[in-house]
């Protein structure tokens, strides 16, 4: 993708971002309908797919043949990332959404023959964008992010992670994930996996794991990521499937490796 | 307390923990000192002695014959809370404050002889400021929160906890909290006892549980609790001590009684 194409996708992608923002704060305090997808505390509110519309309607308007992945299923069915996709969540983050009313998100990323090439992650509620575009950096509004600091060592470390790591699971033996808890400085769950890939991008979070999300989570927060000088796996250190879920680890590279070498790999199942 | 007299020490309050956090935003960026107490991830600030040292000055100079307990050790050495006593965290979740420049607050909690007549949270950066006099309602800024919703239930709510609950610890038999953490809708770790107090109060966590916190980090936070129907104890479901570290455990009264009965009590070491 050229600079002129991927700079008028970017503006047209932040408009839009900025207003399905105020959309939401306008209505935030109306009634919420709630329903469930598979079980009941995977929520899905009509705020999550009225969102994913007004995006579906601006995309198919202004670009065509432009495809759109989305969790709510008004998108395209994709077996592949060729040609320009935007991969949305409209509402990441829907139980804060219903029970706190803040910190959720809404994610943009935008793929070109699989490359991410924008990456927008608007968190709603306080009214604050991370951006990036690839090779031209990541920021925090009008902040640029800096790189992250490749000197950072676990032991002074925040991890993101649910708690669900420290009890049995399918993944790892919990006992790698306690031992992992009581080596970092502290940990943190805020219920959002794309503001705590923001939070990664931004230096406040070290690292940020969790045991299986779909593309839409992940796809903006990758790219904001990659350029902090950041990395993002699955937790065995291997790359990404961006047409299916996975499990996501994303860290500062010398903590990611830390983890990875000697707590993920000794514990995985 | 009559009510006169707790109107005018609410004000001056208000009024200085406003100050005081105005002076540390104006400060934020500057480069942090940093120093430990009793072990490494223990993080001290000047910023916090500053901020405590502030609130002496004032108190001392406004009220001399009040008393000041307080985190740094600036205040009185209390063996009761006989009289008007200031209970102050100058800046609750100093990891947060250190590693994420957000997510910390100032705590005040005003006791007279043992009874907690005003309470004051105040999120620093996000210049949110939770309230509550006794007898007259909790505040968030102008708001005046709701009682909490008593039909609420565990496999519906969202608790704030440490991942170390879920570790073994000298408390709990963990597996009895990682079998609360699969019966509760969600969990969240924010790493400020004082915001996750206020936020029990606002009704946006459901309960908060934590192992060792001293007078300071919780006294404003109970004050609030109590004025929206919530609860306080320690995980035993006791009295708090008011003048010593205690385990924790705030939450909607309904779901603090099922966590007590069914997890905490059968769990207890």
């Amino acid at each position: 993708m050229d600079s002129a194409t991927r700079e008028n996708i970017y503006l047209a992608a932040k408009k839009w971002i900025l207003e399905a923002g105020k959309q939401i704060r306008e209505n935030i305090d109306k009634p919420i309908e709630v329903g469930s997808k598979t079980n009941p505390n995977d929520l899905v509110t009509s705020m999550d797919k009225n969102t994913e519309k007004y995006f579906l309607e601006k995309i198919k308007t202004n670009y065509p043949n432009h495809f759109l992945l989305s969790e709510e299923g008004f998108g395209d069915v994709l077996h592949t990332l060729d040609g320009i996709v935007w991969i949305i969540d409209p509402i990441d983050g829907t139980m804060n959404f219903v029970q706190q009313k803040r910190n959720f998100a809404i994610s943009i990323g935008i793929y070109h023959d699989g490359i991410g090439e924008i990456g927008l992650i608007y968190n709603v509620m306080e009214d604050v964008l991370y951006h990036a575009k690839r090779g031209e950096g990541a920021y925090k509004d009008e902040y640029k992010l800096p790189p992250l600091n490749t000197n950072m060592v676990l032991e002074e470390s925040v991890i993101g992670l649910n708690h669900l790591w420290l009890c049995e699971n399918k993944l790892v033996d919990e006992k790698y994930m306690q031992k992992l808890i009581k080596t970092a400085r502290g940990s943190r769950t805020y219920g959002s996996a794309a503001l705590e890939l923001a939070f990664v991008a931004e230096g406040i979070l070290e690292g940020y794991l969790t045991m299986g999300l779909s593309p839409w989570d992940f796809a903006a927060g990758m790219i904001l990521i990659e350029e902090v000088g950041g990395i993002t796996t699955n937790i065995d250190g291997g790359s990404i499937d961006m047409l299916q879920r996975n499990s996501v680890f994303a860290g500062n590279p010398t903590v990611h490796k830390q983890i990875i070498t000697n707590f993920l790999s000794k514990g995985r199942k």
